[in-house]
């Protein structure tokens, strides 16, 4: 039988780095123990903002062991899997799977450009069948500005005809609210959940059944984020929803994953949060104090982030 | 000491897959020796023709060892060894560097988009210091239709500066006249080697100094390219170009590696070459057709080709 879906507002958890640029799974641990406190559905690690398409295979393995030792319980998991082969795709996935995640994010293919609807298709078809695990619950990842590789309803549909138990939701990074609206009206309420990518439509998704949302943000400001989704039908909700976006407009006028390690480096008084791998680069000092004076004026916190440092 | 430079037409080598899509390490060695008797100066294994990001490092690695066991001299390899993460890139480009390749082909990471070139040259940097190899001679892979990431003779002259041995040449596959002859005017007879990425531009390359061509069709047209290499200051060069012009876009007129890997089938008479991963898929029968109609109206053949079957 299958377990409880995921659902409400996931953090795709940012991966910090130690000096020599190795992962550095403690800290990564004691961050994703302080947003499931904060409240968070689940735990999108290995996605974009985690820096996961520059870490190996082999490195995402390891960090995904390491959380379980931890004692982080798996079924709050959504690791990022879809990596550029499919072979490292199936790998990846067959090792979360087994370990008990409860579903994973799954980017199409992203070297090639322009590829045909059929080849995006026959990669998750060759991914479900071999992976071969009744667990396997896919969430397809949309997000055209980075990986430019289309995921349309036409795909989404055929996939789900295909596999039913396998393809259980989608990620919708586009920021477009009528690509949103288009999935909402096409799969709400049919068992495919669908997110959007950001806070930003996180009001406007559940007015017509989006299941939460996965959202970069949520590494930084979750409390806020759950206190939206646990409130969505109040007189307030409207309230929130802009408190949220100011925060989220503040990060995202700088480098979205530097800007938000350094506010965690901030917030913890641990600067080894700061560290990003190339091709990314930290904020530059100038950038770190007008970040932090901008969030200053919005009374940004970070509620019992400095028991982590 | 350092070998000698690779130089004259190299061919992004097709990787050919079994049935289950394994990597099929003997038809590839095959393939390369015939590229070799056509006198391509060197094979650009794992590049984006080659589908080397839809290859597991592991897989890379493997193919690589299949071509030297099978008697392919390491002397004349470029592999592609530029992978979206650090981590992989340092050791796909140790393994190859040890192994004797004469230099290596090295993408950007390419999964985030609008990267400052201070983050590309970071990556650059750290894959010289953590190989730390004399042999390692790398050529940047300029290919910003699909990368997204551009490297600009701005971040180039700043690698040759630190790295002045281990920064070799590069090939320009933006397929812009104007970006080639920018990289000639500033490198020719520095002992940077600036190759095209397409035979559309060998002639004009080559009058200003350029180093040759490393093209997907010289899988396919490799003897009539290398005639034209060789042959670039007689009173025929122009209508050799204009020949090799017409195959070229004759084939990709269609998607250039299924159309490659129809071609090689077609000639050799076995199938399996025509096998490709996700996300590409194969040409249609009627663009085989098609396709094989355009190439025998231009007298196209491979001349010895059969004998791989």
């Amino acid at each position: 039988m299958k377990q409880t879906r995921i659902k409400g507002v996931l953090a795709p958890v940012i991966t910090p780095f130690r000096q020599d640029l190795t992962p550095d799974g403690k800290r990564f641990a004691a961050h994703c123990k302080w947003l499931l406190e904060q409240g968070v559905g689940g735990l999108a690690i290995f996605g974009t903002t985690s820096e996961a398409n520059s870490l190996s295979v082999d490195e995402r393995i390891v960090l995904f062991d390491e959380l379980l030792a931890a004692g982080i319980p798996p079924a709050r998991l959504m690791p990022g899997t879809g990596c550029s082969a499919l072979t490292d795709s199936v790998r990846l996935t067959r090792h979360v799977v087994a370990g008990g995640a409860a579903g994973v994010l799954m980017l199409p293919p992203f070297y090639y450009k322009g590829v045909p609807e059929e080849g995006v298709y026959r990669n998750y078809a060759e991914i479900v069948e071999r992976v071969g695990d009744q667990r396997l619950a896919i969430y397809l990842y949309h997000i055209p500005q980075v990986s430019q590789v289309l995921i349309p309803i036409s795909l989404i549909s055929r996939l789900i005809s295909a596999y039913p138990t396998a393809i259980a939701g989608i990620k919708d990074s586009s920021g477009a609210p009528a690509n949103l609206r288009a999935l909402l009206d096409a799969f709400a309420g049919t068992g495919f959940d669908v997110f959007p990518g950001s806070e930003l439509l996180l009001l406007e998704g559940l007015r017509h059944g989006g299941a939460g949302c996965i959202t970069a943000t949520g590494n930084v400001n979750p409390g806020a984020i759950v206190r939206l989704y646990d409130n969505w039908r109040t007189a307030d909700a409207d309230a929130m929803q802009a408190g949220l976006d100011a925060v989220r407009r503040a990060i995202q006028a700088f480098p979205m994953i530097p800007a938000l390690k350094a506010t965690l480096a901030r917030c913890t008084g641990d600067d080894a949060w700061s560290r990003v791998r190339p091709p990314l680069v930290e904020l530059s000092a100038s950038e770190q104090v007008q970040l932090a004076g901008v969030l200053d004026a919005l009374d940004f916190t970070m509620p019992g982030i400095a028991a982590l440092a």
